[in-house]
């Protein structure tokens, strides 16, 4: 029931995107099972993916003969049981910050500007609602890092918080959010564009990319 | 520095009930400050809010000489920090059962049908939006809990996962969702009704609740 664990991902969601990245930093091998979430696709709401995954999204990861949902639970489990690379660190002040970050962005924006929201919103009030969530999150990510913020967001190791934060600033770009206004977000994903784990991770190295 | 932890708090908000509910089950005393997130009275965005949470929104909790948001990173820094009385199993797999019902509730509904984003869809639109989205969640939730339940969520323990789930239920009833739906959240909101946590957390038992 074990073997290899089993990613079901969409290459542009920004929610299996922190799990790729988390996978890739941990080292644990996996294959893509790809979900196409485009409108008329819907291949999360088929009767089989929808006994993998009730709320009919991604990613949802088969491992150790579990079948996991929801990213920041998935990977809250991976660092509980693969503690040798943590992604969390070891000072309980400095990992509730790092959750907060996550929590952000995991509460705060991307609920509110994923793609079954926007297509609920319509066409033509997409964009201004995108980014007025996003720009109320990340100014709030943004005061939070300029106490906190070393290389990375929490300090100089990589963090939860950085799978996080790199999704969502991909996505800050598509809905053509002002980023000059977060200079330590930008910060960091500059620096964390060409690190191997993350860039291995990002939409265009995706297997169900179109354009790859 | 450290002294009683204080709560900022407003009694109908559902992310200040789950941890008044947590701190009640763990046995944390605390001294409650309310903000009042009301339209027309905002505290949430005055200065000195502010700098106490970026993200101006109920919770935030003082603790330890810490300054903590978010509801769900604040209650996985309560369970780090004080562990005798265990709010998530020791089991891995359900810890990731628990968590999952609580990123659903924390990402999937309550950023959806929250106060500031209601206001935003606009009044006439706000119980059909609140509706669609309690309804998408509490099915996942549902769906979960025939495998998970026992007593409670998880088991026969209470868990996190209780935490948010009876504040999402008293947020449900608000917007005349039909719960005859979800027989297992009606279960289960039906036992820990009386349970002394809690009844104390519930919004009617709060200092700034109006009818007091």
């Amino acid at each position: 029931m074990a073997g290899k664990a089993i990613l079901y991902s969409y290459w542009r969601s920004s929610c299996s995107w922190r799990v790729r990245i988390a996978m890739n930093l941990k080292e644990i091998s996996y294959d893509i099972v790809p979900v196409s979430i485009l409108k008329g696709k819907d291949e999360q709401h088929s009767d089989e993916y929808r006994k993998i995954n009730p709320m009919k999204q991604v990613p949802s990861l088969a491992i150790d003969g579990n079948i996991l949902i929801e990213s920041l639970s998935i990977l809250e489990y991976l660092e509980e049981t693969r503690p040798k690379i943590p992604l969390l660190p070891s000072d309980f002040g400095a990992r509730a910050k790092v959750r907060e970050i996550c929590a952000i962005i995991a509460s705060g924006i991307q609920p509110l500007q994923n793609l079954k929201v926007l297509n609920y919103v319509g066409k033509e009030k997409q964009q201004e609602w995108a980014q007025h969530w996003i720009n109320e999150g990340f100014r709030a990510v943004e005061k939070i890092l300029s106490t906190t913020a070393g290389e990375y967001c929490i300090g100089n190791d990589v963090t939860l918080a950085d799978c996080f934060l790199i999704p969502q600033v991909y996505n800050a770009r598509r809905f053509q959010v002002n980023l000059e206004l977060f200079p330590n977000i930008l910060k960091i994903d500059t620096r964390l564009k060409n690190h191997p784990a993350f860039r291995e991770a990002d939409p265009e190295h995706q297997p169900d990319c179109p354009n790859k």
